[in-house]
């Protein structure tokens, strides 16, 4: 028999497919690098990108050079534009607003071949290190209400440049998934006066089943009603709304912690495409009661297909706590 | 510069890409059909589908024999389990359902290689007519809240059988989508007073750029704020939340302009795969004064990106009003 779940915070129901699939019934991506020939984000041709906005290098050493660990650049082909103000107007019924964001790159490291599951703690930490610095620097834009940081790793997943990097899109609105958990939120928040997200996390540690691995300020989940096989959500065990506020210790625990999933789903899956993002309040919303700031990694596993895209309603072929089974028990 | 517009209905903004692409920027699918041998969906293996429930076929002919224009079999391989009672359930903090429903496949009709565009306007009022009996029928079973008739059309879409078919998924619940859509329009109802997808239509015509093509009953247009590129929807011109309430003149112009939409499709886009999907109202709600029942098609074109389904925040390379265009100026 199917299960229909339904999400605590936004809501949405979703139906568990009777035959729970396994690691190897899907088909996937083979993500091995290939070449690096003309690769723009390589060391030794920043020419070939935007100048850069921030960085991760030594000091003294010169922007727009090699030598850095981490480098993030304005994307060259932005999907919002960075320059002009925010003019909002009615067209008739409708509405509308310039396209007015940043859409930037963030260069995870300088060798081309080497994706995160490679790295080092310290070149681990430097990236999140810098997601927080581009959050906090493009926070202050009065024209901004959202900071996106997303991971497209693998071509099914969106990627397509193969060098490994992150993008951070400043959005002028928040968006729809996370103004949906905000309002989810605040609904539990009235009626039971906690955070449905610390709520979660109780019930996690009281099933045990769908816990993947967990370090001192972080755990990681496979969630009770997830939208994808295989869904793994990083959370702060204590209660924080806001990523902005993570100071240097929490950093380099989600840095380990997000590097050890990472293994986990490149081991169990075969090195697959996947999507991870960051869910933190809007800019300016402090540390509120209601909300709790999370990473989601979706490892690209089956395709859209038009009735989910139509209903909103995912079909997910395999059990979160079997998918939390598989990823606990590979060592990392 | 880029464009944001937000979707009147559900509040969903969309980023509109600068570079409007036109009908060959995009990378397609060729559907032309392949092979007949082991289809089940063909007349003479009707043993090989479930029993049929329900069929347009000649007076005293026998189920699941040949002979039928139309045939509607379960879903062989469920998604939802029609037998048993709805249980709901907590789970810690979590809700669960059984997995209830009905879950049917609607072949439109007994030849293999045939598609709606080549269907006569006989063939395609069965499959209409087809789709409201199944509706009704759904509808009186008390498990159950809303009844989904969609199309999955190309294997880019999620059609695993080549057979031309439609699917109808009756649901224990109003999904997602429909009631992000069911709670908008009553907002903007409570508000204005009137209903807005009425609304739209009246700006369809004031504005005139974006309509495809209408007949007596029905509207085709690309909406302002679409998802997708070349996203179009057809609209009963006239108030009406219901489609089982549809009567014959408008089932057949409901025929007529859904055929001419996707002959319109195929004849820009090059027979890309596509899923369309009926809205309306859920079971019981009879005929609201803010809601409107719709069909949405939407050409499977681009990949899906891991940014959008991250953030619900859709990124469409073509401008509305240039899809428009080129349906509009294809002779169907």
């Amino acid at each position: 028999m199917p299960e229909l779940r339904r999400d605590p915070v936004v809501g949405r129901w979703m139906i568990l497919d009777d035959h729970s699939k396994g690691p190897l019934d899907f088909s996937k991506d083979d993500n091995t690098p290939t070449h690096q020939a003309i690769c723009p984000f390589c060391p030794g041709r920043e020419h070939q990108t935007p100048q850069e906005v921030d960085a991760v290098r030594p000091v003294n050493s010169l922007a727009n050079t090699p030598g850095w660990l981490v480098r993030t650049v304005p994307n060259k082909f932005p999907v919002l534009s960075s320059d002009g103000s925010l003019q909002k107007e009615g067209y008739g019924i409708y509405d509308q607003m310039t396209g007015i964001g940043a859409h930037e790159v963030l260069i995870e490291g300088p060798e081309h071949d080497k994706n995160l599951t490679e790295f080092t703690s310290e070149e681990m930490q430097a990236v999140i290190s810098q997601y927080q610095n581009r959050f906090r620097h493009l926070s202050k834009d009065r024209r901004f209400k959202y900071v996106m940081i997303f991971k497209n790793y693998g071509s099914s997943a969106g990627a397509t440049v193969e060098h490994t990097h992150s993008q951070i899109i400043a959005l002028p609105m928040v968006p729809k998934t996370v103004l949906e958990e905000l309002k989810g939120a605040e609904h539990y928040h009235q009626y039971r006066g906690r955070c449905v997200f610390c709520d979660m996390i109780s019930q996690e540690y009281q099933d045990k089943e769908r816990i993947v691995v967990e370090n001192t300020s972080f755990l990681a989940f496979c969630p009770y009603a997830p939208r994808y096989a295989f869904e793994t959500w990083i959370i702060p065990k204590g209660h924080s709304a806001d990523f902005s506020n993570a100071d240097e210790s929490t950093q380099a625990h989600l840095a380990q912690i997000l590097q050890d999933v990472l293994k986990r789903v490149k081991k169990v899956l075969g090195n697959p495409s996947y999507n991870y993002y960051l869910h933190t309040a809007p800019i300016g919303y402090g540390n509120m009661a209601c909300y709790h700031w999370h990473i989601e990694i979706i490892p690209k596993l089956t395709r859209s297909v038009g009735f989910e895209w139509g209903t909103g309603l995912h079909i997910v072929p395999t059990f979160p706590q079997d998918a939390a089974r598989y990823l606990r028990e590979a060592s990392s």
